[in-house]
């Protein structure tokens, strides 16, 4: 399929509930240098790991839609709770379109598979995450054999975005959700959270030196990667690309932790407000046209 | 060789001119758990990397000597200006009392030689390491084929020890330091500077997917595992080991930057005066009886 030369030049949509989602934006940026990125952190709304599954395919059916509007080819969803809701819904809607959407769940599943050899893998997610047993679900397709010991984190996402004050409380917080993981053995953990890599020194140091940790990054870039190659989408310019923030909180917030998170100057940090899911499908016929 | 079970379980020493060995400290902290460390960042002379060869020896010796007097039943110098200035000088100066001394060029080195695919590697770090010729010494003897292209920067330590405001001249300044190593196509960058690692993510974008960043941790945690093995001076404990640290200027600017770095509490950080070099020998051969 060869794509209007207008389409391959368009930005890769890119979500999560905050800034979590920037572990995944930064591979994106390292493996693919010339393409434009639109971000966009619901920070109004954040955290997303105590919602239900109906609220988070709401918002991502929102989010979604504001990106695609703006002219995204395809949509990263860079958040696992959001992924483990909402994936499937969102492919529909957009399958249409032709807009692939890719999340963080299974690539992250696969690279864990091949990185055990013990067939004990441990999962760190939000409850929302492991109470969808998405990534259950995901490793017993990758490998029925791997047993998959999961603990829910409800502090963990928010200590980060609040900008993780390193004190005994948060240290003892977090040891406290690792030593399941010891007790179980496993060789491999699957940072189930788009913000736990952020802190992965600290968690590799709780887990001991022979534990593998999985972050998503490097695996969905790739799949970006394949997914554009295969539309025929990538972008033709050999320029260094663009990128843009939106966020549905406070912006000057979002621009400061970002910065430091991202390590480069989000110098366009626009405040947005999302419509209702469907209020605006003739600018998404338009913008496909 | 079967030491005192008491030396066993004495720390290991690691210094550094500021907070960037912590990157250095944190890769000894997961390979070795059960021992103990103490750490001293020498701030009030903070930055090394314009510092002549003698200034570098005569801080170094001082440095050892502390950490000697404290207890230290091993040194590690976890910055890459000391260790090209100082590193033979302080293995001589501790031979007899049974003390390793372990520098960051070397293992560097080694990891970047077995890295590259093209037999060109780059080089970021001080005006002093560079000026040292080290790497260049180091690299020839692990491979003589190998190239290495050497760019000094100046800037680019005091702006992460000074908490890196990643602004637009920031970027302009890292960005220009990057430039030559483009244009010498390497496939290998040694990050000749323990601050460095801390703006992996940055350096990744700039250099770009195909070249692999070398930092010196992982290698220097396993040459420390080695020596100690050797010496039997390995921790017998079971436990989790203590760190403690030691810093030469303000200990609450320490505390507060080592925090974020270390991604841990500092609950221990001593302000401490160093003596000359050669002034408490005396304790030096009590320490060791």
């Amino acid at each position: 399929m060869v794509a209007h030369a207008g389409v391959r030049n368009r930005p890769i949509g890119v979500f999560d509930s905050g800034v979590g989602g920037m572990t995944v934006l930064h591979e994106l940026l390292v493996a693919l240098p010339h393409e434009d990125f639109l971000y966009l952190g619901d920070t109004a709304r954040f955290p997303y790991g105590d919602r239900t599954r109906e609220e988070l395919q709401a918002f991502c059916a929102e989010i979604g839609e504001e990106l695609v509007a703006r002219g995204a080819k395809l949509l990263v969803i860079a958040c696992n709770s959001a992924t483990a809701a909402a994936l499937s819904d969102l492919q529909e809607r957009f399958a249409s379109a032709g807009i692939d959407v890719i999340g963080v769940v299974t690539p992250e599943s696969q690279a864990a598979v091949v990185a055990t050899h013990t067939g004990r893998v441990g999962l760190l997610a939000t409850p929302a995450t492991v109470g969808s047993a998405a990534y259950e679900r995901a490793i017993a397709s990758a490998d029925a054999h791997v047993r998959l010991t999961s603990v829910a984190c409800p502090d963990l996402a928010p200590i980060i975005q609040n900008g993780f004050p390193f004190d005994e409380q948060v240290m003892a917080t977090v040891r406290g959700y690792c030593r399941p993981l010891a007790e179980a053995q496993v060789d491999t953990v699957i940072l189930g959270c788009t913000h736990y890599p952020l802190v992965r020194p600290m968690l590799q140091r709780m887990l001991g030196p022979r534990v593998t940790l999985i972050a998503p990054g490097a695996a969905v870039a790739r799949r970006v990667e394949c997914a554009l190659e295969a539309r025929g989408l990538s972008s033709d310019r050999a320029t260094e690309g663009d990128y843009r923030f939106l966020c549905t909180g406070d912006p000057e917030v979002f621009r400061a932790i970002g910065t430091r998170f991202m390590q480069m100057p989000l110098t366009s940090v626009e405040q947005v407000e999302l419509l209702p899911a469907g209020s605006r499908s003739a600018d998404l016929v338009a913008g496909e046209s």
